[in-house]
C-alpha cells in the first residue's frame, strides 16, 4: 500500500489493528454459537468482550517469530490478555476458519467503501452529463473527426459504464460474503454446521457451500476481476480527459489549483497528470487479476500459496481503486469544459460529418450505395485537400446536383437533426 | 484456434461462413425494422431472404484486399449476389452496428455452448459425488496428511464451484447480449432508437444503454474474465487428479484407453496427461483476460485496437474452454477410483489425524489450549519418528492418562464421528 | 494463428509438415551420432534420408487418435514409410528429446525470421530519421506542447529502441538454441553425452546444461518476454502515429492506398487503422508472457502442462510479431509527413516553449530559481489567456525588463539554438 | 511493500530518505559537470555537499501538497536548507532528468542486492548438489515414477537455472544503468551532451542513446521481466520441495525449527509453508511484468502514467524477489533430506524403470521398436496389477526369453549403469 494512493478509510481497514480485531470478532461470534450448542461454557464470549481487550499487533508478531504461525500467535496473545477462559476460543476450529471468515468481513467492508465512492462518481457524472446535454462536440473514431454528438452523451456513456460497474461490484460483494467455520478440512468434525451458520450470520456472512480447509478461491478471483473491470472503466474516462486536454484539442481540462506547477522546466504547462495517474493505477489494479486466478487451483484441501498473494493484492487493489474513484470523481466535478473550443473543433471539420446524410439522400434517389459512397468521397477528398467547402463542392458536382436540389442538399447539413436523440440517450443513462 | 483443442460446434461457430451469415442476419433484421419505420421499401428484407444467398468468404476477402474494410467488402459482395435491392441494406448504419451486434450474437451462442458443457460437467460431478459419499479419504492440507473426509465431499466441492461458475457464465451471457444499431457515433443521426430496439429484439439482444461507435468493452472484459474463472475451476480439479494419480498416492486415475501409450521410452507409464493438458489450457484461457481489459479504454468514440484482440481471443478462449469442459467431464466420468488405496493412505497416517479430537478432549478437562496442543504434539512427533503408535504413545503419557481414561481416549479415535456430516455437506452441493 | 496476421514464412514454419520434417531431421541427426558411437548400424540414417520420405500429417494424426501419443504416432508412421530400418530411430531417446530439440530448431528459425524483419524496420526508421533530421516539430509531454525538437529525433528514438530490441532478440535466440538428447529423465541412461553433443551441433544447437525430461522452460519464458518487449516498442511507435494522424494534429499519416475506404458510413475519413491494429496485436503478443512464465515450474522431472501452451503461443506470438514488424516497416516507409503542419502546430504555441530559456536567463542575473519560475509563469499564463504575445508580455513586465535587456530577451527566442544538438543525437542512433 | 516480505536492505533502499538523498546526489553530479562547463559558478556543488544537508521527507511532502510536483517540492526544500546557492541546481534540467537518473541508480543498486542473494543461492545449491551427487532418487515425469537419477542431478538442474538467471540479471542491470540529463524533451536545449556524460559517469551510469523527456521504458520492461523469470525459477524449486515433502513421498522437507507449530488444529503437522509461500510470491513478482510492458508506449515525448506503476512495482518486485532468494537459500541450506525414503520410493516401483533398457535390448535383437514396446508393456502392466515382479514376469514370457537370455535380461536391471553419467552432468552445472 502506497500511502500516496491510499484513502484513510482503507488504511484503517487494512491495518494490523483492524485485522486482529476482526479475528477476535470472528472467534467471539463462533464462541457464542458454541455456547448456544453447549460446547463451551455460557457467558465466555460476553465475559471476554467485557474485558475490552486492547490487542497489541507488535506482541502478536513477536510471538509469531517463535511459533511461525499467525493464528496461534494471536490466540496465545489473547490468552495472555484474557486469561484462562480464552482457552475456549477456537474450539474445533482451524486457522482458516478465522482467517477466511475475517478476510470475508474485510473484503465486504472494502466493497462497501468502494460502492460509496462509485456512487459518488456516478452522481458527479450524472450532474455533468445533465449540464452538457446540449453542448455540441465533435465525435471521433480512430482519433479522426467523425460525426457530432454532445458532451452530455459522452459523459452519459461513462455514467452507464460506471453504473454497470456498480452492479458488478455489488454482485462480487455478495459472492465474497462467505465465511467458514467447518474445521480442518471442512467436515465439521468437531463442530456442527448449525454453529457455523449462526456465527457467520452474526457477522453478516453466509457459509461456504462446500469448503475445503478454506473458502473456495474462485470467489476471490471473481472479486478481483471485478475491481479490474471498474478500474478499466475509470481508465477509459481518464484516457478521454487526456485527449480533451491535448494542446491541439483543448476541449476540457483538469482543474488547475492555485500554487500548482506543471513542470520544473516549463512554467507554462498545465498537464493532465491526474488522469495520466489514473491510467497508471488501472494497470496496477489489473495486475491483481492473474495472481488471483492463479490462486484458485490450490492443492487438495488447500495449500497456503494464496496467502502472500492476498496479503498484497487485497489491501493494494481495493485501496488503489478507492483512490482512483475519489480522484475520478474530483476530476469529473472540477473538469473545466470549453464549449467554444468544442464548437471550434466542430467547425474546423468543415461539415464533412454531414457526408453520411448526403450519401443517404443520394441512395434515396435510387443510386446504389457504393456509387453514392464514391460520389460523396470525391467531394470530401477535394475539401480535405483545400479545394473548397465540402457543401459547395457537392453542389457543384453535376452527378450530385442532378439528383439533389440545392434545398435537398441543404437539409443534409443540419446539426439539430444530428443531435435530435441526445436527450433520449442521456436519459437512458440517468434514469437506470 | 488449434484444431486439436476445438470442438466441432465451436469450429462452426467461428468459421467465416457463420460470421458472414450472422452479419447478413443482422443487416436483414435492421432492414426489417427500417421497413416498419418506412425508411426502406417494404419487403426488401424478405425478398433478399428468399434468395437464400450463399455467401462466399473467399470472394469477400478478395474485395477486402482492395477496399481494406471488411464490412464494405461484405456489402459489396451481397450487392453482387442480391442485386440492386441490397443497396437498402446498412442504411444509416456504421460498420460497428453490424460487427458488434454480430459479435454479441456469436458470443451469446458461444456462451450457450459452454453452458451446456458446464451443465454436463456438473451432472458428472454430481453422479460421482453421490457414488463416493461414504468413501473415506485422507484430507490433505499443504500436501500433508490432515484429517479424513470422503471422496464425495471432495467432488462436491468441485461441483459447488462449477455451479457457481455456471451462474457466473449465465450472468456474463446476459451482460454480453447487447447490440447496437445507432450509427456512426451512437447518436441515431440517421435512424431512430425504436429501429434498433426492434431489430435487436429479433436477434435476442438488447440495445446498449449509451453506445459510442461501438458497444462498450467492459461487457466483453467481464465475459472473458468469467471464462478465465471457469477455466481456473477446471484447473483446480485437474490439479487434484494429478495429485491423486501420483505414483505414491494412487487413489484415482484417468481412464487409460486400449491402445494408449504412456511414454515413448517407458512402456509401464500411465500418466495423467489429460489433466496436465487442462492445466496448460487454463493458462491460455486466463491469458485472454488482460488483453480484454486493455481493450476497454478505447479512444474517444472508439479506436479499432480491440478488433484484432477479439478476432483472436473470442474464438480461442471460448473454444478452448469448451474443449476443457468436455475433457473434464470425460475425466470425471471415466475416473478410476481406488477406495482401497484411499483407505491404505488413511491407515498409513497412523491415526495422527485424531490429534485434534484428543486435544479438544484435553481442553474439556480444563487444560489450557496451548498446553493441550503441546501435549498432543509430543506424542505425535514421537509417532512420526517411529517410536510407536500414536494412540499407544498418548495412552502411555502420564500427563494424558491423568486426564483422559483409556475409554475417553478411545472415543477420540472414531472415523464415523469424523465423517458424520458428509451427507449434509454433499447434499448442499447436489441440491443447490 | 489467424491467417490475416500470419506472414507466409511463418505459416510454413509452423505447419504440421514442417513440424514432422523437423522431428525427422532430429531423429536422423541423433541416429547419425549413434552410428558413430556404434550403437546403431552405420548407414541407417543416410539410407532413410535417401528414401526422401513424404511424411503425411493426416496419417500421423490418425494413428495418434489410437495411441494418444504424438511421437509414437510419428515413429509408427515413419516405420510404415521407411520399413524395418526405422526401428533404429529414437534409440534410448524419450519423446521430449525429439520435441524439445525440434522446438528449439523452430524457435531459432522463427527468431531469424523476426530478426530480418526487425532489421528492415531499423533500416526504414534510419532512412526516415535521416530524412527528417532538421524538420522542426513540437515536442509534447502529457500531450501538452513542450519544447521543440525535430521529427528526425523522434524517429531516432524509435530506432534506438528497435536496435536494443534486435540485440535482445539475438540474445534470446542464443538462449533458446538448446536441445537435449538425454533420455527419459536427462541421465543419458541409454546414451552418452557425446552423442547429444554431436547430434545437436549438426542442428545448430547446444546441449542443455542439466536437462530433466525436458529443456528447462526458463529459456522459453525469456524468449517470449523478449517478443513482448519488441511488440511494446512497436506499440509505442504505433501510438505515436495515431497521435500524429489525429484530425487536430495532422502532422503525419499512414499512406492511404487507392481504393481504400475509411468508413462504411463516413466517406471522408482516413483512419490510422494499421497503427491501431498494431496496438491491439501488441496486447496479444504480451499475453503470451504470463503463460510462458507459468510454464516454468513443471513438477519434478516434468509434466506436460507446458505443451498445449506452447502449441498456441509459439506459432501465435512469433507470427503476430512477424506481421507487426512487416506492417510497422510499411507504415514507416509510407508515412506521409506534413512538415508544414508541424510548423503550424509549433507556431500555435506562441513561443511559450522558450519560457525555460527566459527563466535560465533570469537565474543568470542572480534571481533565485523559484522567483524566476513564477515571473515567467505570470506572463505565460497571461499569454495562454489571450492577453498578448508571450514575448511582448515578458518585455512589458518591469520585473523582467529590469533584469533582461530587449536584446537579451530576444536571444532566448531562438529555434536554431534549441535544435543545435539534433544531428548529434540522431547520429548516436544511426551509428550504433 | 509488505514489511513481512521486505529484507532490511530493500526497506532502506526504497525509503523516502534514500530517494531524496539520491535526487540530491544526481543534482550535485549534474552541478559539478556544469561547473566544469562554466555554466554554473565553480565550487557550488562542493559547498552544498559540505553543508551535509539533512533532507526532511515530511517537509518535502508538505510542500508537494501545494505545488503538486515532487521535484519542485524537493528543490524548494533544498533551497530552504542550503540557501541561495541552491538556485544553481537543476539548471536547464527537467524533473525527469533527476527522477529517471535516480531511478536508474536505485534499480542498479537493487539489482546488486539481488545478485548477491542469487549468488548465495547458487552456492547453497552447489554445496547440496555436490553432497547428493550419488544419492539415488526416483525421477518422475507427470508425477509418475519414471527412471532413476540422483538428488544431486536434480539440484544441479536448479543450480544451472539459477546461474542462467544470474547472467540475465546482470544483463538487465547493464540495460537499466542508463540515465539522462538532456532537458525537457531530450534535446539538450540548455545543456550539452558532454555534461550529461560526465555527470552520469560519476553516478556509474551511461546516457540514454536518444531520450525523450524520459529514459525509454523498454529498459524497465526488460528489467522487470527478468525479475519474473528469476522468481519463476525459485517457484520451480519451491514446487519440487512441496512435492518431496508430501506425506506419501517424504523424501525431503523444510527444516522445522524448535517452537514452530504446523497447524492450530492438528499438532502433528509439518507443512512446507515456506515453499508454498515462495510459490505465492512468485505470482506477485510475475504480476509486475505486464504493467511494466504497458508502461512502454508513453504518448509522444512522455506521459506520466508509468510513474505510479513504478512507485509500486520497483520497490515491491525487487524486495519480494530479494526476500524469495533469501528464503530459498535458507530452504536449500536447511533442507532435511531422507536418502532412505528416496531409496524406498525407488524400490516401490519394482524396477519398472528398467523397462526401457529391456526394450532396447529387445530391439538390438532385431525386433521392431513398436513390437518391443508392446512386449515390455505387457509384463509391466501385469506387474502393476500385482501379478508378480516385473523382472520375473519378463523372464517367464516366452516372447522375451526367446530373445534375451536370463543373463542378458539381468544386465538390463543395473542402477549403477543408469546413473553412470551423474558426475558428468553435475559437474557441468558446478563448473560453469
Amino acid at each position: 500500500m502506497l500511502s500516496r494512493y491510499t484513502p484513510p478509510e482503507f488504511a484503517t481497514l487494512w491495518s494490523s489493528t483492524t485485522r486482529y480485531t476482526t479475528w477476535l470478532a470472528v472467534e467471539l461470534a463462533a464462541c457464542e454459537a458454541m455456547e448456544e450448542a453447549d460446547l463451551v461454557p455460557g457467558g465466555t464470549a460476553s465475559a471476554i468482550r467485557a474485558q475490552q481487550l486492547t490487542l497489541q499487533p507488535v506482541r502478536i508478531e513477536e510471538i509469531e517469530k517463535t511459533v511461525k504461525h499467525d493464528v496461534i500467535a494471536f490466540l496465545t496473545h489473547v490468552e495472555e490478555l484474557a486469561g484462562p477462559q480464552a482457552r475456549w476460543l477456537h474450539r474445533g476450529m482451524t486457522s482458516s476458519d478465522v482467517l477466511d471468515t475475517s478476510l470475508a468481513v474485510l473484503l465486504v467492508e472494502a466493497s462497501r467503501l468502494l460502492e460509496v465512492r462509485l456512487e459518488a462518481l456516478c452522481q458527479a457524472l450524472s450532474r455533468r452529463a445533465d449540464e452538457h446535454r446540449h453542448t455540441p462536440m465533435l465525435g471521433r473514431s480512430h482519433g479522426i473527426a467523425a460525426e457530432p454528438l454532445t458532451f452530455g452523451i459522452v459523459l452519459a456513456g461513462h455514467l452507464a459504464e460506471m453504473r454497470r460497474c456498480l452492479a458488478r461490484l455489488r454482485a462480487a460483494r455478495d459472492e465474497i460474503a462467505v465465511g467458514k467455520i467447518a474445521g480442518a478440512v471442512g467436515t465439521y468434525a468437531h463442530l456442527d454446521p448449525s454453529i457455523e451458520e449462526r456465527a457467520l450470520a452474526a457477522l453478516g456472512l453466509r457459509p461456504e457451500t462446500v469448503s475445503t480447509q478454506v473458502v473456495a478461491r474462485d470467489r476471490h478471483a471473481a472479486f478481483f476481476s471485478t475491481l479490474a473491470i471498474v478500474a478499466a472503466g475509470v481508465e477509459r474516462f481518464a484516457t478521454n480527459v487526456r485527449h480533451w486536454q491535448r494542446s491541439e484539442v483543448g476541449e476540457a481540462e483538469e482543474r488547475f489549483t492555485v500554487g500548482q506547477k506543471g513542470s520544473s522546466a516549463m512554467p507554462h504547462k498545465r498537464n493532465p497528470i491526474l488522469s495520466e495517474n489514473l491510467c497508471g493505477l488501472s494497470r496496477l489494479v489489473r495486475a491483481a487479476v492473474v495472481p488471483a486466478l492463479e490462486d484458485v487451483a490450490l492443492w487438495h484441501e488447500r495449500d497456503i500459496s494464496h496467502s502472500s498473494v492476498e496479503r498484497a493484492i487485497a489491501p493494494d487493489a481495493t485501496s488503489l481503486l478507492g483512490f482512483m474513484l475519489e480522484r475520478a470523481t474530483s476530476i469529473v466535478e472540477g473538469l473545466v469544459v470549453y464549449p467554444e473550443a468544442m464548437q471550434r473543433n466542430l467547425d474546423r471539420v468543415g461539415e464533412l460529418f454531414f457526408s453520411e446524410a448526403v450519401m443517404l439522400a443520394l441512395v434515396s434517389t435510387g443510386l446504389p450505395r457504393q456509387s453514392a459512397y464514391e460520389l460523396v468521397q470525391r467531394s470530401a477528398m477535394r475539401a480535405i485537400h483545400g479545394e473548397g467547402r465540402f457543401r459547395d463542392l457537392l453542389g457543384a458536382d453535376p452527378d450530385v446536383s442532378r439528383r439533389l436540389s440545392s434545398d435537398a442538399l441543404g437539409r443534409c447539413f443540419d446539426l439539430a437533426h444530428a443531435l435530435a436523440h441526445a436527450d433520449a440517450i442521456i436519459d437512458r443513462a440517468l434514469k437506470t
